[in-house]
């Protein structure tokens, strides 16, 4: 996957030059708790900065408060805690937002428009923040070239496992660096699935050109996963570029080549996120060409990656074609019912709208992997799009059904103080 | 709910007079199964006829052929299977639902045009012809004024009760009567969740008036169930009005009692529908108020019960408005996050986007019941809509996995032959 200009490396979030962090434990969603939930990642130098976020309506007061800072500019912190996502919190959410930013500036000696902040975790419920705000002290006087590990397990709610990667991109005998960490759409989210993600670089870019290579890498990887079709309230993507490399993209050659890596580091991490549902039992890539063009090409594959009853048929290892061409059918996408091919997991399903001759106990054997692909042709032109999702199970639903449980005992506990 | 001007009757789709019908077993799914699986519905006179079918734009063959039917005019005879949905079943399929039409048209004396066919079952498989042409001619001798009750047996498939209602409507002195029996979208459907609705009217109501007054009705009941978002290939409502009850619909008075009927009909058969999806628990009326406009509204309401957090929190007694609130703020209503209100089962629960002081415990009381109420009021217009739904339940995703064990047995037995 790899291109050859480009390798991965260690370090996650802090490996591009100039960049510290750290993590603290508030005992956000519970006092007694030792988990790590509160985060920082700062600059030590200015930034441009770009961020892309949720398109609900009902948008988180930190998002609020994130799009005005990232519309003036260089941005150059971001503030992070898991727990609670301050949405629907009302006057309350947003003084507590913007005062996050302001204390947290005022430990770094910076303005509090520098300061990003995000938040996940259970909606509705006012932030603690009688028990975070002392902890920006210590956040800020621990923060070092190594703590990205922690970080990256600050932000995580009920991922099974913390998601971080980095690349190093050669350029001639220069390099910089993209790093990246990211907390998933957990399948069983008692949260809200909220995803956000976090991108430092070494390089040095324009304010327009990274908010064109974060669109464009957004648009091939975030916006190409689907677990179960809602939309949080809090998802966001923030990129903070402070060129310490000594590596400026201006060129078309070096937009394209940063582009290719800002790609790589955020498909990578989307498609974590969606390997990574608890209870998910599959990985299914969902491939369309051949629709009239490419606005069709995503209908039919977001009609299909989202459909309940395909999603449950993948759950029992099921080959059915017939749930998959109804789902595009009801897509928005323009088809022609004899005209469409599907293959699963690479054997011929579906051919001109009818079943194949391929035996039926194939089909099922290939389906019986955790990661296969769904490729549809609907020979119409030549719009392609691909999506990444993932089955839908029995645990999905049982472990969705109980947030309330959550809640009412947080109210109990006085955590919402 | 009944309007003073009709009552609900014995008859079921016979009830109205003139028509006459049977039911017969082919064993289309399982030779050796006795359950009836063909039905017939005839008019002993001519008829205006109309129809609404599926928008999936992969359309069984029998849908097909209907809609051609139905355009030509004076359609009166329904002739329906259960077992095997006819679709996806390329050249053949076509043939097979035509010859239908021919062979019950000729043992009825009638044209082949004057002949609807509807099928629902599993997609993908050729019709069992071989079993089902022989059973014509028992069909239609059998036919007789009291079969209603088996016809709308023939054509379940996995609802746990057939569906059927007639009503009388007085009109001065005269009165007439319209009768129904309708399959549902089953939430635990191997079969693809088809719903078929066939009426009978014995008032004279010319086709363009039938149409509209179709239309209308389809549109506040079929229209406003959701189970899974699903569409199926196969979906069909079809009215026949023979005139027989010597009522002509003609005045605008007489039309709004006709329609005022009809709607009653069909939205008692949509939410019997919703209401027999096996392993629901919860029958939720989402309504929406104060939006810009209808079509918002529905918007509003669609995605509140399509959304599988919603469906899975309702499935766990758990009185979830964040999830409800984001599920508004993600579609494509246009809403304002701090005017939106939310009442759950009576109760409110969000107002002005905020969580209000209503006791957790009032709450969570409130939906532990199998039939309540969300009523969202987004304080921005006059447009409402309703929207009748289930929770999503671990059984749905369950019995949803595995329609392969049943395609696959049919394959092994022949029964595609």
């Amino acid at each position: 996957m790899l291109s050859p200009s480009f390798t991965e490396i260690g370090g996650g979030i802090l490996a591009p030059e100039g960049f510290i962090g750290n993590a603290v434990c508030c005992g956000i969603k519970n006092p007694t708790a030792s988990r790590l939930d509160l985060a920082i990642i700062f600059s030590a130098y200015p930034c441009t900065s770009s961020g892309t976020f949720t398109t609900n309506q009902v948008k988180a007061a930190c998002v609020k408060v994130c799009q005005a800072h990232l519309r003036q500019g260089g941005v150059r912190a971001i503030v992070a805690n898991s727990g609670n996502a301050n949405a629907c919190t009302g006057k309350q959410g947003m003084t507590d937002a913007k005062n996050t930013c302001h204390d947290v500036a005022t430990e770094l000696g910076i303005n509090a428009k520098e300061v990003a902040v995000c938040s996940t975790g259970v909606i509705g419920l006012p932030m603690p923040m009688v028990r975070i705000t002392p902890r920006f002290e210590p956040l800020v006087e621990g923060m070092s070239r190594t703590k990205g590990l922690d970080i990256a397990q600050a932000i995580i709610t009920s991922d099974t496992t913390h998601k971080e990667i980095a690349v190093q991109v050669k350029m001639g005998n220069k390099s910089f660096k993209i790093g990246a960490c990211c907390k998933g759409a957990g399948m069983i989210n008692p949260n809200m699935a909220t995803m956000l993600c976090f991108i430092t670089t070494d390089a040095g870019v324009e304010t327009s050109i990274l908010d064109a290579c974060t669109l464009t890498a957004v648009e091939q990887s975030f916006n190409c996963i689907t677990i179960d079709g809602d939309m949080s309230t809090n998802d966001s993507v923030i990129v903070l570029a402070n060129a310490q490399s000594g590596i400026n993209i201006e060129s078309p050659q070096d937009i394209a080549t940063f582009q290719s890596a800002l790609n790589y580091v955020m498909l990578t991490m989307a498609k974590r996120v969606v390997q990574d549902g608890e209870r998910v039992t599959k990985f299914v890539t969902v491939q369309v060409q051949g629709a009239r063009n490419s606005i069709d090409a995503r209908h039919a594959a977001m009609a299909v990656a989202n459909s309940q009853l395909v999603k449950s048929s993948w759950n029992g290892n099921d080959p059915n074609w017939g749930r998959i061409i109804h789902a595009i059918g009801y897509s928005q996408a323009k088809i022609i019912q004899n005209k469409v091919d599907i293959d699963i997991a690479g054997l011929p399903a579906c051919r001109h709208g009818e079943q194949t001759d391929t035996p039926s106990d194939a089909l099922r054997h290939a389906v019986q992997v955790r990661d296969f692909v769904i490729h549809i042709n609907l020979n119409q032109g030549k719009g392609t799009h691909t999506v990444y999702t993932t089955d839908l199970s029995p645990e999905y639903v049982d472990f969705n059904r109980s947030e309330y449980a959550y809640w009412n005992q947080a109210k109990a506990d006085g955590l919402t103080k």
